[in-house]
């Protein structure tokens, strides 16, 4: 048995640091590196891709809305060439650093609301699939369990590996808490590396109403920039490691 | 005997249009794609490199210092380590439109003040072959005749196409004469068309001292956005047609 | 009697040109200047106001999402308070041009998808509102008659001048009819012309199912980007003089 | 007797933070806020001018080269139409925040390279001095003492207050030590509040070369993102308190 954990990262800009990438790389299987929509520039995208060979993670790209000064949080009414495109040029942007570092790149992961609309919008999705199988068939699409993304990859005839949030409460339609509500972030290291546990082993997560739904990821994401995530993904692996699930790459 | 006719292309961006690519295209061997930074953006890449593809014209990549508004054409301090980066971001950014569409890169060209930067500074030239070396070291780079760029190809180990100018006028010691003085630029077809033949054929271009200089050019730009470009480029080729001279890719 | 016409203008950005500012201008009483976000740059924006000073037309403020390479039109889930801090941020920019070249700044116009946004959302209505009201209390707020640009402009405590759109089809709710459907735009000059008379003299509109609605605008916009924008505004005016109605700003 | 410290503020981008304005703010007497270009954006503008009124300090503009990624560090091949522009564009977008805020706004300091650029080009000086005093001649130009910027001041009919540097090095020309340099930056707070008592008793600063050279500043500053900042000006007003040296605005 065994789960990946991933984390975006190189989410810097210029001279601005933004989370602590060299603390949490040792402790995730996967990053999503930015590529300068919503954070990083070139070298960023360099450095970032490095550290990801010196810790040999797997690297995927986290392209977003072309909103920097928004970080890619706010929805735009792009339109699905538009998607496509950005998606494209981001993909791109990124696979060349991997090349210029002998580094392959295994996944796209899309990047806040572009994720998040991307999750409940066909159109959408089916748009990021149809960019990524453009530049490369091989790669993974991740994206939320159960979401319009599982159905995008499919048809496109992408590998998909569906995602759960590690410290981040479920409603009932197997949907997130918006983060207006009450129950949207778990912070208590224990109880989030005990959910997981249970993501995992038992292919279950107990709702914000407290019953609980099925759930299958291949992957789960801790959120780098969370003040406490260095000791959430220790509680976390410990947990993993106590009960004999190993921390791997979905993608190999 | 040939000569490769190359041309800036996809120079639009968003809703903004610049120069007329489709009456261009039909005229030319190879065409260099603005890669986002001076101008473009993905939707416009994408339609560019579509475009290249019907004409089936060889596609190269036009990366820029990353300043929109100057389009450019302003020299910036960037560090060499910033210049490689940004060429390989932008390298990349277009290499997966050229996937996408199935169209293979052939070469790269830096763009306004980045070109005229790298032909005088090794460090920059280097900076950029490197860059390109990195990310794909079969591709072509281009620079101007007798400049940085030569040498900076050799020691890289790229190959490189020299580039002359059509319609600039050219000092004794084998650069532009700057757009500022008298003799920059020629417009009268017949003495374009004239000059180019001399280029290729004798191996020479009269400077605007009337003297003559060897120049050896395996490729020939003409600007895409002054205004009689299309009359240039039809009175080039059918001068080079009673030449017997042929006009190919230089990069195959 | 007498009416503004209004037209958008300085729309280029750095060597990009878009419209014909120098032949619309003499033919409209106020306009809107971008201000940098979805197009035009400070060099454009010292242009676009000294053109107007020559050509004595009022001056305002063309406020947009910060989307340049969707030109405003694509709409963002921006908070109410970034919106207002982005309308403060440009508003401020122009009036320094304005400062600088002695020309009074008149009004505030929201662009493209900022306009239709602050249409229907009282919310983002009045934090554009807020925003005029905390530089300059003097200054007029333009928006769609009857939308809720009125009631935010009221509650501000801004003066208000509802617009009409000459080329524009209506629905029978006082909206638009969306640019993808049919009817959407018109283009015959009579038609228009008439059509705006219409409106002015008998403050009604006949939308797209036959049928007049009341309308009571203060200033009429022509779309400086439409290609026959001379020829209408020509035909406008004949007709407006035909009728004795002035062209004049409803600022001044 | 009297001096102004000064300090860089705002320089925050979106999520981005950078310094600690607020650790910063209650020790010096003015700040220079950052407009947009090469830091900051409209919501960040409006916090700092808020914790500038809160504090009752002097606010300036910091108007930068057009380079974000670059924080403003790279110098530009920028014309002075366009250096000037800039400046009014960046100068007025700052003022809104200030006429919002009803916080006067005192001086003008170019950012980084053009800070540099404008040392020692009286093109470019002359350029940011034009700008400044298009919009508001009543404020203040801030520059480097004995710079080129003291000649555009006067020769433009603009107040000028000459800075000084408390913590970097000083050539024997009376130009900094560059930041590749050996004594370019000091960092023992005592040794550098001595240095600032010299120079606004003394008038005298100790160049790398152990000699003193004659100097005058009107307003002293301290880099907000050196680490021990705040030890440092607490060492700069103690020191300074001794003497009964005050700390106050230049600009009244």
């Amino acid at each position: 048995m065994q789960i990946d954990l991933n984390c975006d990262m190189g989410e810097g800009y210029g001279r601005y640091v933004l989370g602590n990438d060299e603390a949490v790389i040792p402790l995730v299987s996967s990053v999503n590196v930015a590529c300068g929509f919503h954070a990083s520039d070139p070298s960023t995208m360099r450095r970032t891709v490095k550290l990801a060979k010196e810790w040999n993670v797997a690297v995927g790209a986290h392209p977003s809305f072309p909103d920097r000064v928004g970080f890619g949080r706010r929805e735009m009414s792009a339109s699905p060439a538009e998607i496509r495109d950005d998606v494209i040029y981001q993909l791109g942007a990124l696979l060349a650093f991997c090349k210029a570092e002998g580094v392959p790149l295994r996944h796209v992961k899309p990047h806040g609301a572009l994720y998040n609309l991307a999750a409940r919008d066909i159109e959408a999705a089916t748009a990021i699939a149809a960019a990524v199988r453009s530049v490369d068939p091989s790669l993974y699409l991740v994206g939320l369990c159960g979401s319009a993304m599982v159905a995008a990859a499919r048809e496109t005839g992408l590998k998909f590996a569906p995602e759960a949030f590690a410290d981040r409460g479920y409603r009932k339609d197997g949907r997130l808490v918006s983060r207006k509500e009450h129950g949207a972030v778990l912070d208590d290291p224990e109880v989030v590396a005990e959910r997981v546990v249970r993501m995992v082993r038992d292919g279950e997560v107990i709702t914000v109403d407290g019953t609980g739904i099925p759930i299958d990821p291949k992957t789960v994401c801790v959120h780098g920039d969370t003040p406490g995530v260095v000791a959430l993904l220790r509680a976390i692996r410990s947990r993993l490691e106590r009960e004999k699930i190993g921390v791997k790459s979905f993608s190999g």
